[in-house]
């Protein structure tokens, strides 16, 4: 058993390997790593897909000295299995084990670090750049893209700079029709156009064939062969009826071939190796591939969780009872919401399954959009609808908001108009670790003049602000919140108007105060209980809104005399919460000790959410802690 | 003289005009524009190069009700001339005066914001999908972009999801390949291609004469047109032997056409707009069209300063003395460094000249690189250039880092790479507004863990700290510096190693601090005079790195005990070196009564930079005042 599997412990034991037993490493790879997920949960389709790919590109690349850039990163576990850490592959995903994504500190193999979508051909180019630079004309740099991430504009930047440089790079446009959701948008359209042409497909092949065999293409068969390609060319596009969009941008682009012929990769790859300049491989794939149910359903299997490693089938536990998660009641509450206000539309920029927008997409599929992964779009489109009298609630995770920092700055909160921004996966993300953890938001945004920023403590405050914020009148709105579960069975509470600005006493006391922000707040009314049992009496403060921050309710908490004063946030402590609290006693000439709580000025590693909490001393007992210093 | 402009008060105006009126119409106008600029500064060549193209929007469309998106905005001045602003059009950019930019606050004609590149499709995109959902299906929505804005990620990600909708929304591309600075990338040499080929321009006329002579074209028409376009498009490509970069996305594309012939652009745009759903109109225009000298070198020209309205020749009175700009000290001494370190690569998102790398292109092309209107990518590709052993100095002005927050984070400061971010313009700009004022960078780079932020008080330190950013193991460095001169008429010094987090005391005091960082340190030492004269003896010291601050003087400044402290700053006073100061005193439980100076929590409008300052509480007076409160 992985007789062959067990053998490669660098990509260098790849080189001696035949055709089939290519192919046989190739099934045992495959079952590898369903039978390890299966127990370990991952990022599951997009590795399945990309396992004939993995290992002719190191079979035929020389890795690490040729440099190889996985976009994304969710598909490269293979990669990470064939790398020297195929025993560590089990602990994927958990504190101290390997990362989900690739790192530059985890392996040389690891070219570069990713985790965001569509900066491979970016780092690719710079890479290539660099190497023309130091004389070095022989390393090849490559990037493998997928369709979906290919539609972010850093891509586009990146092809449209790549199309006029002559450095040795080549993109593998990894395609298979979906990102984490079905692909949207003309370029998806447009690439299945090609793929399923059969002309064109001849056409190619025709082409291919006269490439010729051998692996050395001297200069002037390379001459030979761009003629053959300009000739052709036209033949192609024409028999097409559409034209080949990579071209146009002065990359020359090859295939569409098959990603899971193994034989077939390794020949073009070959032939590609020895080609110097940009060019792109199209390589069609299958996500989910050799898993019957995960090519059946690969939104679903992206990352499965817990399944049965023989049948496929998930295993989930529902606990009765169970909170729902924070992602649904956004789902939820935004159809009903919409449903009362025909304003309201939503915006996810290729996250609807992540971010449960699917709700509306189903029930109200004319006012739900999915504008692929496009982060900055989604943010102007957005503007773009308030401006014209819409009230569109765009939902993009914490990280990702990132991309479109920008854009909230000089589209909606400088024309001051009613997107509501509503960023899941705020605070720490856990398992995904510091390229997702949603660390930077509310310091960030809390600069940013005429937004107002919210975060819910649980899943009814949520529903309040998401009702409060498409009343009329209210401007830009960030409502942030955490992955994973709220905090009560019941989560359909009736909507009450929230007073903007306004925060709350979740529990008195007389000793320490405690004033937080968001769904962290929960660990500080655990602490207060803590410290209860150890005759401290601690007040907790839910601030609600960080921006207007409650200026009256911070009078009142100064004037009480507290012993200690702790801010608590899930975000850096940098800038937030606790800036803010600092910033006004400041200003009112107020001399108040505070105790800043919050991420470090540094980036949390992954794991379970409540061991990164307590790393980073923004759990309840680190409260406790601060509380008795 | 002026004739018919005079009488354009609104677009309805433009209505009865036969066709020689409105070419009479574009003759005043144009010349009106180059005699107004050549004594009130701005945007000359983009917007001569608009003049036909304007007047033919307004006279087609129903302008405000069709919405009118210019991109950037500085080809908008045409556009605010015919829509009520004519008189008041010599109070363009002046405080107070109309701004540079489009503005929705402005005019209802300005349907969008604009002043940041690449946004326009997204927002009319926006504003068409508003349209549809609200029933009114006649509107249609226009975005201007030109050939250089395309190459901005975010305009292909609105192309992408242009091309599945169904909207009512017209692109017009004004390619005149050039946006600041020459236009760069793969997509402008394909739009040459495009409009150059002789061939493709025949078959085109051929569609566009069976698209019939009236205007009202009847459903039946529509689909013959339809059939007639993909009939002549496989024509067309292979003919052109490059295929259609637009219509691989899905959006129907018409022209080149020339944007100078007011006739044909009236003839095309009134054919468009009957024309139901999302499509692409490619018009060729020559930016600077009319003033010789801006035709012919259309850089300079972009925004020349003070000129002749006759001959067009420049007007400088160059001062015996004045400091070099900021700008040009980067520029000269990047060459310098880099002479001696062959590690030391240059990269500008189009902004070359606007940053003074042209000095760098010039004496070493094969190591500065303009990459396109592309902050992300710019960002992606310096960090791949140092992940293999480069280091790049990547210029970005400060409010366009905005665009690469993420890249910074995710792809720099992560993986802890040396690439050296130079944001020029950081700080007030003055006459371009709000949308580019640099207020951002230091409070949201400051959260970013691992960075090292400088900014220098004059340009000898901002040699010494370009020079120190590329000395062995600095890691990532954000140097952050004004428009405009700076302080010294000798600015080359020899270099210095500065000790990286260290700041320093510039002039003694013993009643007030004033702790400072960047060129605005400058009023510090101005108000310490005016102090000194009443009588207050202040200290001014200039922190040089807001991150890592230099916690020993601040140690030493609380030791003091001066009366007041106070921190000064031209950026966003949430979140900066204010918020720095206080973060560290509440960490050292040290309770110092400080007053936060800054910008305020609100969008700072256009003027000039001394007039701002004194808006926003920044200046010498402002110093003064606060430090006798």
């Amino acid at each position: 058993m992985n007789r062959i599997l067990n053998s490669i412990n660098t990509p260098d034991d790849l080189k001696g390997l035949s055709g089939n037993e290519l192919k046989q490493l190739a099934a045992e790879l495959r079952q590898y790593i369903i039978d390890v997920l299966a127990s370990h949960p991952g990022h599951l389709a997009s590795s399945l897909g990309t396992v004939e790919l993995t290992i002719a590109l190191h079979y035929v690349f020389n890795t690490p000295d040729d440099k190889l850039i996985w976009d994304v990163g969710h598909q490269a576990y293979p990669h990470k299995i064939l790398t020297g850490r195929r025993d560590r592959f089990p602990t994927i995903r958990t504190y101290g084990g390997l990362s989900g994504f690739p790192r530059r500190d985890e392996s040389p193999y690891d070219a570069f670090g990713t985790g965001h979508s569509s900066t491979s051909i970016s780092a690719a180019l710079g890479m290539a750049t660099a190497s023309t630079l130091q004389g070095n004309t022989a390393r090849q740099h490559i990037a493998v893209i997928g369709d979906g991430a290919l539609t972010g504009g850093e891509a586009f930047e990146g092809l449209n700079n790549m199309g006029v440089s002559r450095a040795n790079m080549l993109v593998v446009l990894n395609d298979n029709g979906i990102s984490i959701d079905e692909a949207v948008g003309g370029l998806s359209k447009y690439l299945t156009k090609i793929t399923s042409s059969p002309k064109y497909n001849k056409l190619k092949e025709t082409v291919w064939s006269r490439l010729g065999g051998d692996e050395q293409t001297t200069s002037a068969k390379r001459r030979s062969v761009n003629m053959l390609q300009r000739l052709t060319f036209v033949a192609k596009t024409a028999a097409l009826g559409a034209p080949n969009l990579f071209e146009s941008l002065g990359i020359r682009y090859f295939g569409p071939i098959d990603g899971h012929d193994i034989d077939k990769l390794v020949e073009v790859l070959g032939k590609l190796k020895n080609l110097k300049g940009p060019k792109l491989l199209h390589v069609v794939t299958k996500k989910g591939k050799g898993l019957t149910s995960a090519e059946q359903n690969p939104v679903v299997y992206h990352a499965p969780g817990l399944y049965d490693a023989e049948t496929g089938e998930q295993i989930k536990h529902p606990q009765p009872g169970t909170p729902l998660k924070y992602q649904d009641v956004f789902g939820r509450t935004i159809v009903e919401l919409a449903e009362a206000n025909p304003r309201i539309v939503g915006i996810t920029p290729a996250m609807p399954t992540g971010c449960s927008l699917t709700y509306m997409m189903h029930k109200m599929p004319a006012r739900a959009f999915d504008v692929g992964i496009a982060e900055q779009h989604a943010v102007t489109f957005a503007a773009g609808l308030a401006a014209q009298g819409m009230l569109p609630f765009c939902n993009i995770y914490s990280s990702f908001m990132q991309r479109a920092y920008d854009q909230v700055i000089h589209d909606v909160a400088l024309q001051h108009l009613p997107v509501v921004l509503c960023l899941d996966r705020a605070g720490l993300v856990g398992d995904d670790g510091p390229t997702h953890h949603g660390a930077f938001d509310l310091a960030c945004l809390r600069s940013v003049p005429g937004l107002t920023i919210c975060a819910p403590m649980d899943e009814h405050e949520l529903r309040n602000m998401m009702y409060t914020a498409q009343l009329p009148d209210q401007g830009p709105v960030v409502i942030r919140y955490p992955r994973g579960l709220s905090v009560h069975p019941d989560w359909q509470s009736p909507f009450e108007q929230l007073e903007v600005g306004r925060g709350r006493c979740v529990r008195e006391g007389k000793d320490v105060a405690i004033i937080s922000i968001g769904h962290i707040g929960n660990e500080a009314l655990r602490a207060a209980e803590m410290l209860e049992a150890e005759g401290i009496s601690a007040a907790v403060y839910d601030m609600r809104y960080l921006k207007p921050i409650d200026t009256g309710l911070l009078d009142a908490v100064a004037s009480l005399q507290f012993r200690r004063m702790i801010t608590l946030e899930d975000g850096v402590r940098i800038g937030g919460l606790g800036s803010a609290v600092l910033e006004y006693f400041a200003s009112k000439g107020c001399v108040v000790p505070v105790t800043v709580l919050g991420l470090p000025d540094s980036f949390v590693t992954h794991g379970s959410v409540p061991q990164l909490r307590h790393d980073c001393n923004i759990d309840a007992e680190a409260i406790v802690g601060a509380a008795k210093a």
